[in-house]
C-alpha cells in the first residue's frame, strides 16, 4: 500500500497529478506553472468574484464526495459570473489542506471542478491555483468572466412595472439538506444518495441553468442575482438596491412547494417556508421589463411595483422572516 | 466594553467596516457590493494569480500585526503580478476566520492591503472579497494585472548570452525569520520589532520593487520570476523553463551578504546559505539581452550560459542545497 497523504507524496508531485484533471480554454493565453496565468478578456473588460468553502460550516465530508465539493465550489463561483450577465471564462483555486489528505481527494476535486465547467460555463478553463498547508480544509475559489460587450446587470436596475423572473429550482437545495441533517450516520446518507441522488445534487453538487445570465442581460434584464441566500432575501437585495417592491406571486411556485413537500413528506406550508427561505439554490432571480422576451428557463415568478423596499408575496409581507445565512452571526439583515 | 468579536458584530457589519478601507481605482468600473465586480482590462487581456496565506504555516500572529498580515499578503500576490512584467490592477480578499476574531483585526489587515497597494502598486484596487467562518484564519487573495500591450515575460526564454539581474533586497527576510524563530516569548518579539524595524519589515511587510517589473518588460526581458523559494532554487527554475545554465557572481552577493552576517552575527558562509537559499524576498529575478539598459533598481548578478539546465556560482555548482519551500513535504524539485 504507497501512502497516498499530501505529506508523503510532496507538493509538486501532488500538482504534477492534479494539473493535467483540469480543463484549459482558447481564451488560456498563458495557463498555470508561471507566476501568474494570461487569460483573454475580449471586450477590455473583465468580472471578478472570489467565495470560499470552509470544510464543516460549508461542507462535509460524511456528505459531499470530493467530486461534490469541486464541483460546488466551481458551481457557486460560476453562478456570480452568469448573476451579472456575463459568460464564465477562467476559474483560479486555491486550496488549503491538512498534511494527511491523500491526494485522491484533491484529484477528485480537480475533476469536479472540470465537471462543473463542461456542465455549467462551457470554455471555462482553470488557469491557476495555489496549495497550502492548513489544519483545515478550504476551497477558494476566484471566477472571471467576460461580459462580451454587454453591459453588467447590476441589482440595482429594477422598474416599477417589471416582470420578476426566475431560472432554476428553488427549495430543492434546502429540502436535500434538511434530509442530510436528519440522516444518522454514514449508512444513511449513502442510503439517501442511492435513492434520491438527484435531489441530493441540488445541495452537493448544483446544476443552476448558468447560460440564462448571459441571455438575460441580452434580452435586457435590469436587475439580476444569484439566489444563494433564500428567496425572500436575495429579492429584498433587488428590491432595496432598487427602490422597488418584489410582488412575489404564490402561485408560480406551487410547482416548487409542492416538489419541497412531498420530497420531505411535510405540508405545504413548511415548504412554502423552505422555497421562501432556504437558499443554495443558486438560480437567477431577474427583472425583465413587462413584454421583455424571457429566454429559457426564465419563468415569471412576480412583479416589480412601486412603493417602500420590500419584498411582498401575493401583494402581502410574508409570514416568514427572510433567513437566509450570515457565516457569523443570526441575521441582522 | 463591547464585544468586537466577528461572532457578535455578524458578517454584515463587519464587512460594512472594512470595506471603506479598501483601495478603489479608476479601472474599477464596479466594485464590491453586487455578485461580482468588473475591472478594466485595456489590452484584451488580464493577468491572474492567486495565493494563500494561512495562520501557523505561513504566519503567526505572535510575530505579525494585522496590519502586517495584509500588506504581506498583499505583496507576495503583487509580486508574482510584477514578475510577469505587468501592472496590478486589483486584487480579490477571500477570509476565512474564527468567530471569536475580533473585527479590528480585520481593519487591520485592510488597511494593510490598503497601504501596500498605494505603497507597491498605486493605482491597484480591491475589487471584491468574502468573509467567511472556519476554525483557522487565512488570507486567500488573487491578484489581477495589465500588460499593457507588453508580452508576458515568462520563466522559459533565458538565453546563453543574456545577463542575469535582482531587483531587491536578498537575504534580510530569511534573516529576520532566524532572528524571530530565535526570540524567546511577546517581550522579545517586541524587543526585535522596536530595535531592528526595517530588517523585520523584510519578513513581515516587505517592500519588493515591483515597479520594475513592467519596466524590465519595457527593457526586453527575456525571463523573470519573483524569488520567493529561495535565490537558488527559482534561478533554477529559469534554469530549466529555458534549457539554460544561470552562473551567478559570487561578488554579486558580497552586499547582501555582509548585510546578512551583520544582522545576524553569523560568518560570512552562513551568511551566505542565507543569501542564496532562504526566500521570501520577493524581489525580482529577471534575465536581459547583453547590453540592454537595466531598469532601476535592477543590478547584473550572474549570466545565463549554454549548457545542462542548472545554476552555478562562479562556475560552480555550489555547496548549499537549493533549500526553499514544499507545503507539505521535504524538498523534492
Amino acid at each position: 500500500v504507497t501512502d497516498d497523504r499530501l505529506a508523503a507524496v510532496g507538493e509538486l508531485s501532488a500538482l504534477a497529478r492534479i494539473l493535467p484533471r483540469l480543463p484549459g480554454s482558447p481564451g488560456t493565453l498563458l495557463g498555470p506553472g508561471d507566476d501568474a496565468a494570461v487569460l483573454a478578456a475580449p471586450d477590455g473588460r473583465v468580472v471578478l468574484t472570489t467565495d470560499v468553502m470552509v470544510e464543516g460550516p460549508d461542507f462535509r465530508r460524511e456528505w459531499s464526495t470530493p467530486h461534490d465539493i469541486g464541483f460546488k465550489a466551481a458551481a457557486t463561483n460560476l453562478a456570480d459570473i452568469a448573476a451579472m450577465g456575463a459568460r464564465p471564462t477562467g476559474l483560479l483555486v486555491a486550496l488549503t489542506a491538512p498534511p494527511d489528505l491523500a491526494v485522491a481527494v484533491l484529484e477528485g476535486i480537480a475533476d469536479g471542478f472540470a465537471d462543473a465547467c463542461a456542465a455549467l460555463a462551457p470554455g471555462c478553463a482553470v488557469v491557476g491555483g495555489d496549495l497550502t498547508m492548513s489544519p483545515t480544509l478550504t476551497v477558494a475559489v476566484t471566477a472571471v468572466g467576460s461580459l462580451d460587450d454587454a453591459q453588467p446587470v447590476r441589482r440595482s436596475g429594477a422598474r416599477a412595472g417589471d416582470v420578476v423572473a426566475y431560472a432554476g429550482s428553488l427549495g430543492r437545495a434546502g429540502a436535500a439538506l434538511r434530509l442530510l441533517f436528519a440522516a444518522d450516520g454514514t449508512e444513511a446518507v449513502a442510503a439517501l444518495r442511492r435513492e434520491r441522488p438527484d435531489l441530493l445534487d441540488e445541495q452537493l453538487a448544483p446544476r443552476p441553468p448558468l447560460a440564462a445570465g448571459p441571455a438575460a442581460a441580452a434580452a435586457g434584464a435590469t436587475a439580476m442575482l444569484d439566489v444563494s441566500d433564500g428567496l425572500l432575501l436575495d429579492a429584498s437585495r433587488i428590491a432595496r438596491a432598487s427602490g422597488v417592491v418584489l410582488d412575489l406571486d404564490g402561485t408560480a411556485l406551487d410547482h416548487d412547494v409542492r416538489a419541497v413537500a412531498q420530497a420531505l413528506g411535510v405540508t405545504d406550508e413548511i415548504a412554502r417556508s423552505v422555497v421562501l427561505t432556504a437558499g443554495e439554490d443558486h438560480g437567477l432571480l431577474a427583472c425583465f421589463p413587462d413584454g421583455a422576451a424571457l429566454p429559457a428557463p426564465f419563468r415569471i415568478v412576480g412583479a416589480v411595483v412601486a412603493g417602500t423596499p420590500a419584498v411582498l408575496v401575493d401583494g402581502v409581507p410574508p409570514a416568514e422572516t427572510a433567513g437566509g445565512w450570515d457565516s457569523f452571526a443570526p441575521r441582522r439583515d
